[in-house]
């Protein structure tokens, strides 16, 4: 199967690593950055992709664009890892459109589009024949989607709940274990490369109401918005609430919260009993289903990180492999 | 799809009643007990079968039989769902044999034949490119083998661990709980219809070491036996020594492992601090994959119970029609 990957940042780079590593029935045949971008049917070098990187800061060179590459005969599945943007989910969007529209499969990690036109573009693929593939928008590594859409055949699912933002996560639980202020615990967790500079988008609950709105429109075929979700963040937490849910025997989360037959979708801090399957630690998400045949299910695993979330892209790349090459 | 369901016990009535209550595109087709059986290539009356099995002890008519049943073309796929014997496999191990043999896909949800002949029977199902199928066999609603086979491509598993046996999981969390001898937690668990009256298969860890044989067959193509496991119950398990796990802020639950780099298959109580993924409550079963790009995933839900087992013999049923009849 031919792969063009769109995007050489973390993810990018974590999977390019990996269809170089390991041995996967994968060639990637086209590479663009925002910079540049390379075509080669044989299969694109990636050591020499990553060194014209470091050296020109493009993995490809200038002449050929993402566009270029997304209107050309070289791939059969579009990977688009480039950049989020939550307001247009541009340049992704336009990316994934065209590809989808030509009859490519498109696998993606970019929460943007698939929160803004997650119908559209489902109804695009079903029209063309092709997959659409977003596990990696959701929790990383953990295969939440493709459980939901394969593994739980069968299954009405009538709630979901989940620890959704590693960063948050993060935050609360050395509060909780250090005694931490809300803000020395974040200082702690730019240090470590968890929370941005800027941490508004974490912090105030609105990538865990991304991940909250692309689960739901995926489970119940929702078209719900961002808009339509109540957001609370962390950041007016106080080590005394910390302390005093400590005290209790509980612990404070940020959970995400889908609940269709309440006409409910939330994300607020909630306190959750010391026992209780959601309650992870430091980056970890963890995500709860409720459905009616396999009583409640929790996944838990990494929510971030370049490598885990590669794998959700490769996985996509292989399930689509699997089950549009014939029988397994 | 037309479906012949061998078995009419727990599992069994779980799975004919989804069948009857759910509107799925599936079409039981025959059904058979120990006692009897009956072929209908219009579609059994469900409501009918469980009726005259309350009258007459048996689901079917005697003169049909789950041989009958078996070399006939009344249908596409079986569900064996017979008792489990761990030492033949008999009289699942036939009846999957055969079907297979005819090139019809198989769902079991029994142990035994699966933990005894994985080898044979997978090379069966691909030499005749059919679907064996086997989800209910270990952990109950969690979709772990779909997870391993299907949501997790790419991946390498180094290692697994994991709560597979309801039973002990409760005798230990009472113990723990509230100070119960093993005895005494033993006897609840029985009374609560949790463990059996000769509770020897669950207690000393056979039913967890037949799941980790299982898993690690499935998962790395080997050809273990229950043999192979290291085997310690929890039987022997002191009030005292889930008082000094607990004063020491650890619990005691037994953990089957498999990390075949160290050939090891091992099912044995374990100490696990107390916030670990793996440390669930009650009849909960879980699982910790370790994998080499999606990390750490740990799965937790209901190890047991008639319609959390039919779940899994349904999921599975349904993604040998995804996956079989053509594009999703």
């Amino acid at each position: 199967m031919r792969v063009a990957l769109l995007g050489f940042g973390s993810v990018g780079r974590g999977v390019a690593r990996m269809l170089s590593e390991k041995d996967l029935p994968l060639t990637l045949t086209a590479l663009a950055d925002s910079k540049g971008g390379i075509i080669d049917p044989e299969g694109i070098s990636i050591p020499e992709a990553f060194s014209r990187k470091e050296k020109s800061g493009s993995c490809g060179r200038p002449k050929v664009s993402a566009l270029d590459i997304v209107e050309s005969d070289a791939y059969d599945v579009l990977v688009e890892v480039t950049p989020t943007n939550v307001d247009t989910g541009e340049p992704a969007l336009t990316h994934i459109r065209k590809a989808l529209g030509l009859g490519r499969h498109v696998v993606t990690s970019n929460k943007g589009p698939i929160a803004l036109a997650h119908r559209e573009l489902t109804e695009l693929a079903a029209r063309q024949g092709v997959a659409l593939r977003y596990e990696a928008t959701v929790c990383g590594a953990i295969p939440i989607i493709h459980t939901l859409q394969h593994g739980l055949l069968g299954n009405t699912v009538a709630a979901l709940f989940g620890v959704m933002n590693g960063t948050c996560n993060y935050i609360l639980t050395r509060m909780e274990d250090e005694g931490l202020t809300y803000d020395q615990a974040l200082g702690e967790a730019q240090e470590m490369g968890y929370a941005e500079k800027d941490p508004t988008y974490d912090v105030k609950g609105l990538d865990a109401a991304l991940k909250l709105v692309i689960l739901a429109n995926t489970v119940w075929g929702m078209d719900a918005k961002l808009r339509d979700v109540q957001v609370t963040g962390i950041d007016r937490i106080t080590p005394e609430a910390i302390r005093l849910a400590v005290d209790a025997e509980t612990a404070i989360r940020l959970i995400g919260e889908a609940v269709p037959s309440r006409d409910l979708l939330r994300v607020s801090p909630r306190i959750l009993p010391r026992n209780h399957p959601l309650l992870v630690e430091g980056t970890l998400n963890a995500v709860t289903v409720v459905t009616d045949m396999a009583g409640e299910l929790t996944f838990i695993g990494k929510g971030a990180g370049s490598i885990e979330t590669a794998s959700a892209v490769i996985g996509d790349l292989l399930s689509i492999r699997e089950m549009y090459a014939g029988r397994p």
